[in-house]
């Protein structure tokens, strides 16, 4: 009894640790030896932290503060529920671009165009207008988090398998590009319209060349410095990343000299630069979000919710695989989903992780999420005290730190060539991606690209490999005929092997192949074997032919009157006419006394080898029966070889078996299934000959149950 | 030069008779033979074919009049490009009622309110928004016209593949309903709204259903009686088909018996029937469709190019198998491309062919389009003279003769238990497209229902069967050893084989067959090694233990130093210790001088069979790197067997294979494997024990160089 309760207590534990992972590190938490190291990565961390929150913020479309709740809020739960000791959680520029797409659209400056016009020039009312943004953006948030958390529940973390890396590398190659641009407008201080949907990159691009005469220079200056000297800090810290402690900085050292060079000559007052203005001091009391614009948000979460964990369990995964520890997928969807919940109802905006951040706190020695909520104390301390001092910065730094981090997702477009190499269909999704996240935006994009992936699947089931089989001399090994030399193949037995599904889409691919293996048309064969008996029944009635066992004798020169011309017409009121059973023996492969062109069939046997069909649908299983049916009709027996069990059961549930298409038509393997025709060639030759005999007058209406594709029913 | 000019100009014939089937066939015409039967075909064809037309011009939203066009014009140019000889072109009810829904959508009822307002009812301009209806439909079909002229030229007839049974099958189920519901209206003479877009046939229903009360009592009795006479002798012409000579043509007769009642009682006045009322005598001039409409139609026409072809090719074919002619898929969009052009100038919907028409054409004796086109004269006779004398027909009838007809389509859902039986995807492909085109509408529907059925692929593709093999005793065929009993396993082997292509949607699914195959995680077990070999470490530093060369001699009792407790703290820390380099040989499958619980590893080789990998992407590449990388980490060799040529050209292409990685990992059969290690073993027992040589302190970075997915990267 005891011990059964001690059982069920160590179960509800151990459900309680996967729950919650914070009950399984915490308490294990080696303070000696880990909290140094974890104070100094959270420190650092803090301050890139509080620099990229400001920075993404401008993508979001909200002001820039709110940046700072959104580098702060998540981290508090993801400590307690999150899997991974490493990620840095907070804001993500291709993340926070699509949040701030969805939040431009519902609320474009033209909503807020205020009532009292000065002159000619409209006022927008720029407090009403980031109200409402800050709102939206919080309310995607939630929905985000709610969206995430139902499928952490539904344990549907498998979902980013379909995130292949070609679809991944072109869908942030793109945002990157999206990012630039959006980025660009603030660097130049260009003002623009909101473009939305297909092709808005393109027009607003447009638009700031148009607009390019009103650049402000001290904005244009101060961001393009900050990108230079970022790029190439950064360059360095890469290549002497094994010389140096601790990467240098130097977004927090620009980011400092740019406010206090802002600061001391007004840059504002003197240059009309745009600055960062106001951060709200303290902190915002908890808002209820507005739950009634969920319906209009609703794709876009889906995409964004998607793609905001893939990014965080991608480079979870990463550190988890160096540190050895594993990374539980549909506890970090409910890790991030509540996260995005908390901070939804404190105005931030959706929260994964930046691989650059990342990186800042695991190589300055982060061990735990302790370093993580380090670095929250960090930015909680900017929000209550630093932030006053931020607010001469110009946003066009910001702009540029963000734009300067954007050359590793860049650089992917170098990994197209390499993927055309290797893979054309994988380059294709890349471009295709890329392209579509380009043109229709950034959640639809991803979404084609999702669906042109899944498409390309089908489509290589579709065109399937098959070739002509024969055996490498003395061995039951088979190939293809066509690739190898001196592969033997049995007379009159063609084997073909089919590399793929059969199923509804490549069913004529499965036919072309079985004409082009064996050479002829089974039907077309079928049907001139028809005709041409009608005629030698004609000339037997008219006395000029006479049937004997040995086959047919042709009284000379009589032929003339079955002449046929070589250009066939095929008229149905022929099998029209009612004949009597007649028995004639025919020998289809010796010249015929009537002169219809009745192609020559130089096999008794067919064998489909069927090794790779790893499945059979309904259409699938009618049509492999009626490619049997109609080689039976010509006396040219199909086997099968190497079907799978599973397939075999398939095709029995679909009624593939019946009077002539019985079991024993498999083999087990290719070269079973020729053994096994040699010797029945060896005993047919000792019993008769090749000579056929068939019924003569067979009606043409025997050709329905055939069982071709019943017709699309109507009456 | 001769013989040259002879062979161009054969070439010509030949090309020109592809493009025009009727220099084929009308020149072989059998006038003393085929005449009167087509003759007789025409005729009744003819007449059939009238009542359709008019009866269909309801479901396409135009007054019945039109319908009469479009049951003549296309058959004018399907007679001269046309390469199906039994086909009777001309409207199909659910082809007619996608023109409906698109004609409805862009002229609803609510365009039309005439400005003269009667007391208080609002007044249709029912002239007005007839000829607003008829040139949308003429537009329509125009565009349908050009749309599958386009896929004739581009020679994309294998489109229709796609249109599996299943989605057919359902897919026409929804249409049955969705006629059925537009005409219980009809046969109701209830007034109701238009609705468009998702769910608009379940309003219409409710809608119906409210207005009940309103019913027309004599259009609702014609209708009814219409319906039950039609169905009765339609069951008696089936069931007696092989005793009477031709189908009793039961709607022509109802149709006339109903005129002359609805003349005689003066139905219209005395019972506010709705009547045909005004069938224009005689023919209107050819009209210029309204081009600039055409965006806004183009989804609906593709969908509807896409049926109305695969109705006619699907029927055509039935009777082009029955008869023996070859039916060219291609130019068969040609055809219809050019006879819904043709007769889009000429104010008619859209033509395909109706399978109850083209029964009537064929049983009736019709052998080429011979008879069509004397019923096209039929159809001109009824426009030029009969017309007129239909029209106090009650429309109910009309609708009757229509829902009599849908009995077949409704029988569908019979299938779909057998289905369920024999393929259960099958079954829910069917009833998801059957569903999804209820309730989003046809067009939409057979989308959506089309993606479905190509996402099923994927998903079969992606949840691959898989089983651990072993080989049947005494033999070199290797089955599933769960599936059969006595199947025999080499000790030390195991061999996986997995039967689906791999690439990015099917990763993890082999991932884990590897994992269940073999017993355990490979990765896991590197991990407890190298820590058991940290603590081996330690204990020799500490004098502990000897590392000598027959293995590590332990000091008794001194084991609980290096006492672990069961649950694993993995803490990365401990990895960074840099450890000098030590020599120790650890057999790890003795019980080791350390307590960590190191797995068991039971099998010094895996072997992949593959005969059924039809393809790989770049991630299945990698994927499969990784896999045999992390075997050799513990000691584990992995072999291909089976493998097909084309997937090891493409592993090498994608950087499969290098200095760990070599060719010799590829086995023909898995039974040639099996030989291979079974000698390898024999010849290693001799040779050595089989102790490893391990090198103590790998650095953890070396994982690194594993080829694990590559992170998202943002810097």
């Amino acid at each position: 009894m005891a011990r059964l309760l001690l059982c069920s207590r160590k179960r509800t534990l151990r459900v309680l640790k996967t729950l919650l992972p914070i009950l399984e590190w915490l308490p294990k938490y080696r303070v000696k030896e880990w909290l140094l190291s974890d104070l100094i990565s959270g420190v650092s961390t803090g301050l890139v932290a509080t620099l990229q929150g400001m920075a993404y913020a401008l993508l979001a479309a909200v002001p820039v503060g709110y940046g700072l709740y959104s580098a702060f809020f998540p981290i508090l739960t993801y400590f307690i529920f999150g899997t991974s000791r490493h990620i840095s959680v907070g804001p993500f520029p291709v993340v926070s671009l699509m949040v701030g797409s969805v939040v431009l659209q519902m609320a474009p400056d033209e909503h807020f165009i205020s009532n009292e016009t000065t002159f000619n020039a409209t006022i927008i009312d720029t407090a009403a207008r980031d109200q409402e943004r800050v709102l939206l953006a919080s309310t995607l948030t939630l929905l985000v988090g709610i969206i995430q958390l139902i499928f952490g529940g539904l344990q549907i973390g498998f979902i980013v398998r379909y995130l292949a890396d070609p679809l991944i590398g072109g869908f942030t190659t793109a945002a990157a590009f999206q990012v630039l641009v959006s980025q660009l407008k603030i660097v130049l201080n260009v003002p623009t319209k909101n473009y939305n949907g297909i092709l808005s990159i393109i027009y607003t691009l447009i638009e700031i060349f148009q607009n390019i005469g009103s650049t402000n220079i001290a904005d244009c200056i101060a961001g393009l410095l900050t990108i230079i000297t970022c790029m190439i800090v950064k360059e360095l810290n890469d290549r002497f990343k094994h010389k140096i402690p601790i990467p240098i900085p130097v977004e927090v050292i620009v980011t400092v000299i740019a406010t206090a060079i802002s600061y001391g000559a007004n840059l504002e007052k003197n240059y009309n630069a745009g600055i960062v203005k106001s951060i709200p001091r303290g902190f915002l009391p908890p808002v209820l979000p507005r739950v009634h614009v969920f319906t209009e948000m609703l794709t876009a979460s889906f995409s964004i919710a998607v793609v905001a964990y893939a990014i965080a369990v991608s480079v979870g995964k990463v550190y988890a695989i160096k540190y050895d520890y594993a990374i539980d997928g549909n506890q970090e969807f409910v890790a991030f989903g509540i996260s995005n919940i908390f901070s939804g109802f404190f105005s931030c905006f959706v929260a994964t992780t930046a691989l650059s951040r990342t990186a800042v706190q695991e190589s300055t020695g982060g061990k735990t999420q302790i370093a993580g909520i380090l670095s929250a104390l960090i930015v909680l301390i900017s929000i209550v005290a630093l932030g006053k001092l931020l607010e001469p910065l110009q946003k066009s730094v910001l702009a540029g730190v963000v734009i300067a981090n954007l050359k590793g997702m860049f650089m992917q477009v170098c990994d197209v060539p390499r993927l055309w190499r290797q893979n054309k269909i994988d380059a294709v999704i890349w471009v295709f991606t890329c392209l579509a996240s380009i043109i229709l935006g950034l959640d639809l994009g991803l979404l084609a690209g999702l669906m042109f992936a899944l498409l390309t699947v089908v489509l290589r089931v579709q065109f399937p490999a098959w070739s002509s089989v024969g055996s490498l001399p003395h061995t039951d090994i088979y190939k293809s005929t066509k690739m190898y030399k001196n592969t033997e193949e049995t007379e009159g037995v063609k084997i073909l092997r089919f590399s793929s599904p059969i199923f509804y889409g490549n069913i004529d691919g499965l036919k072309k192949s079985v004409k082009n293996t064996v050479g002829f048309d089974a039907v077309r064969v079928y049907n001139k074997r028809l005709k041409a008996l009608k005629k030698i029944q004609k000339l037997i009635k008219k006395g000029q032919l006479r049937a004997t066992k040995n086959g047919i004798i042709s009284d000379a020169g009589t032929s003339n009157s079955a002449f046929e011309p070589d250009e066939d017409i095929e008229d149905p009121e022929e099998f029209d006419i009612p004949t009597k059973e007649i028995e004639v023996q025919v020998d289809w492969n010796s010249d015929l006394p009537v002169k219809v062109n009745v192609p020559k069939v130089p096999i008794h046997s067919l064998v489909l080898d069927c090794g790779a069909v790893s499945f059979v649908d309904i259409v699938g299983v009618r049509s492999l029966k009626m490619i049997v049916k109609e080689f039976q009709r010509i006396d040219v027996n199909v086997y099968f070889s190497s079907l799978p069990d599973h397939v075999i059961q398939k095709l029995e549930q679909c009624g593939f078996f019946d009077d002539n298409i019985r079991k024993d038509i498999f083999f087990l393997t290719a070269h079973d299934a020729v053994l096994y025709l040699r010797n029945q060639v060896k005993s047919r030759e000792v019993q008769d000959s090749i000579l056929e005999t068939v019924i003569i007058g067979i009606k043409v209406g025997s050709y329905k149950g055939a069982g071709k594709d019943p017709p699309l029913e109507e009456k």
